[in-house]
């Protein structure tokens, strides 16, 4: 097989089957999908089915704390979990850049494979296209993923205020882990991506009957989710700058960039809004997760105009927008 | 809204949520799925799930017969309609370039949503990322799809020397009008490519139960399909040259340019394997649908060895192989 993908590899014929051989069903193993077929039967389940899908570009391909392959899975497997749904079958369709290495994507796929054993959920179906040298971004990841229904009763029309809103772990060391891995920024620094499955959160607080919704900070970061909750819901949201958790490293590459981490894109972190009376229920049990030492109760919602207001150390208040134009350079 | 494709479309607020309303729920309308959502519930149906799943990468993004959006409904939906089942629910992911004309975005939705409207399959879930320009080809579609079974047993591994080989139509059209759309061609035709949903062709088909196997030759073409049909069921496979359909227009630009239109991809066609005493039966149903008015049995299945073999005009005999290199442009 050749070091790199060629405009061969996408086909249909033989350069293309030992692509998906060599690559795709050498990584997935006993798991691989039937490449045989057109479609897939899925096993019957009881209990409804939930969708979602996903596009993922990130540059670089591999950055600390993840890659591509690894991203692409939480980010689907994640959208199932903060909707209440335990994660089953996923479809793979990726579009290669002629020319990448042939090493690197087992590896991409190797992580994507990796994290999907270990969310139980497994590829059904996949599909590989190769476009020319100069069309692609090395390579981009689309995931469908089916979960089965978990948790209903979740949703931001449920919220009420008093309620409390939660976050599971530092904000926005994704973001700047992901910028300073590209060649066209000088920093270097120690700081890794959150990237991972947030399934363990999402289910330790699903038998709460308090939890009112979920949901992933990615694109647009915490300010985002903080923004779709209040025009969702018709309420106001106050946050407590000194109860955000961010990272020292995070906070001072911000610093020195102009950035806010509140803007940032995490991608294994979970915002929660609770019953105020099952809050302190909710941090515990998220503490004492690998993926949740850090959590932390950072706002409340209220009455009053649907915005987000952030109650600054020295008890200013400043609102929170929603997102104009791009404040800071592409990741996703 | 601005005329082109922004990054800032891509950056989780204001913009993208703008861009979804205006494009893809406007194109959708009361089929559009909620943007508010991570995951959507699937309502409960009797039967066994299909899921498939493809990714899009024609270029031009639209040329005479079809367009980016139509081809990747319709090869999705295909795919379900080949393995038996009615297709129900869609997710979309796309990946944009920055610099791409909104008016023309517009119209890819629109020519996939009506698409799907026709198939009575409904975009579930959808994802919209940016990219910058120069690392993508304008716009790549990806998408998954759920069907439901309704003509199980189908599969290469049924097959069995003495059936026939029944093509739907004109192989190579699609293949020479992307090419023929292209700048870099100086040639014009009149080739309109055959990118159409199969569903009403397979439906024709789904009663008989001599009926083996389905498949839409699209990457590769009907070479390609014939020889995954050899290497599945370990058969040989006989193929009668005079009584393969080709538009004369088809066959006069491969000519000119030196392609075989057996390896060309088709986009609206059926290959279908169907037991010797019910291959007029199938023939008859195909022909009194718009999309089977030039349908053939093309080919028999033999014993010996599981090759392809091409019987010509002059009763010479040709080994199709199955394809190595690329033999023409990337066109999908």
């Amino acid at each position: 097989m050749s070091e790199r993908v060629l405009l061969a590899h996408g086909n249909g014929g033989r350069y293309m089957r030992e692509l998906i051989d060599e690559v795709f069903a050498a990584a997935f193993g006993d798991q691989a999908p039937d490449t045989r077929c057109d479609a897939a039967a899925l096993p019957p389940v009881d209990g409804t089915l939930m969708l979602t899908t996903d596009g993922f570009t990130v540059q670089p391909l591999e950055f600390p704390g993840g890659d591509l392959g690894s991203l692409a899975l939480h980010g689907s497997v994640n959208d199932l979990a903060v909707s209440g749904a335990e994660p089953r079958w996923l479809t793979l369709a990726v579009v290669l850049e002629e020319g990448l290495e042939i090493v690197r994507l087992k590896r991409l796929v190797a992580s994507f494979a990796a994290a999907a054993r270990a969310a139980g959920a497994r590829v059904m179906a996949g599909d590989t296209k190769v476009v020319p040298r100069g069309q692609g971004g090395g390579a981009y990841f689309s995931v469908s993923a089916i979960g089965v229904q978990a948790r209903p009763g979740l949703g931001a029309d449920r919220i009420e205020p008093g309620d409390a809103l939660l976050v599971s772990g530092p904000v926005g060391d994704h973001g700047i882990a992901v910028m300073l891995a590209r060649e066209d920024f000088e920093l270097r620094g120690e700081i890794v991506s959150d990237c991972a499955s947030v399934l363990p959160l999402c289910r330790a607080l699903w038998p709460l009957p308090g939890l009112r919704f979920l949901r992933d900070p990615t694109r647009g970061g915490l300010a985002t989710v903080a923004n779709e909750i209040v025009q969702a819901c018709g309420r106001g949201l106050r946050l407590f700058e000194t109860a955000l958790p961010v990272r020292d490293g995070t906070r001072s590459v911000c610093e020195m960039l102009g950035y806010d981490p509140l803007y940032l894109a995490c991608e294994g972190r979970v915002v929660a809004v609770v019953a105020a009376d099952q809050a302190d229920a909710a941090l515990a049990r998220w503490r004492v997760l690998d993926g949740g030492r850090d959590a932390a109760i950072v706002g409340r919602i209220e009455g009053g105009a649907p915005r987000v207001v952030l109650q600054t150390a020295i008890c200013g208040e400043r609102v929170l927008d929603e997102l104009e134009d791009d404040p800071l350079p592409r990741i996703c």
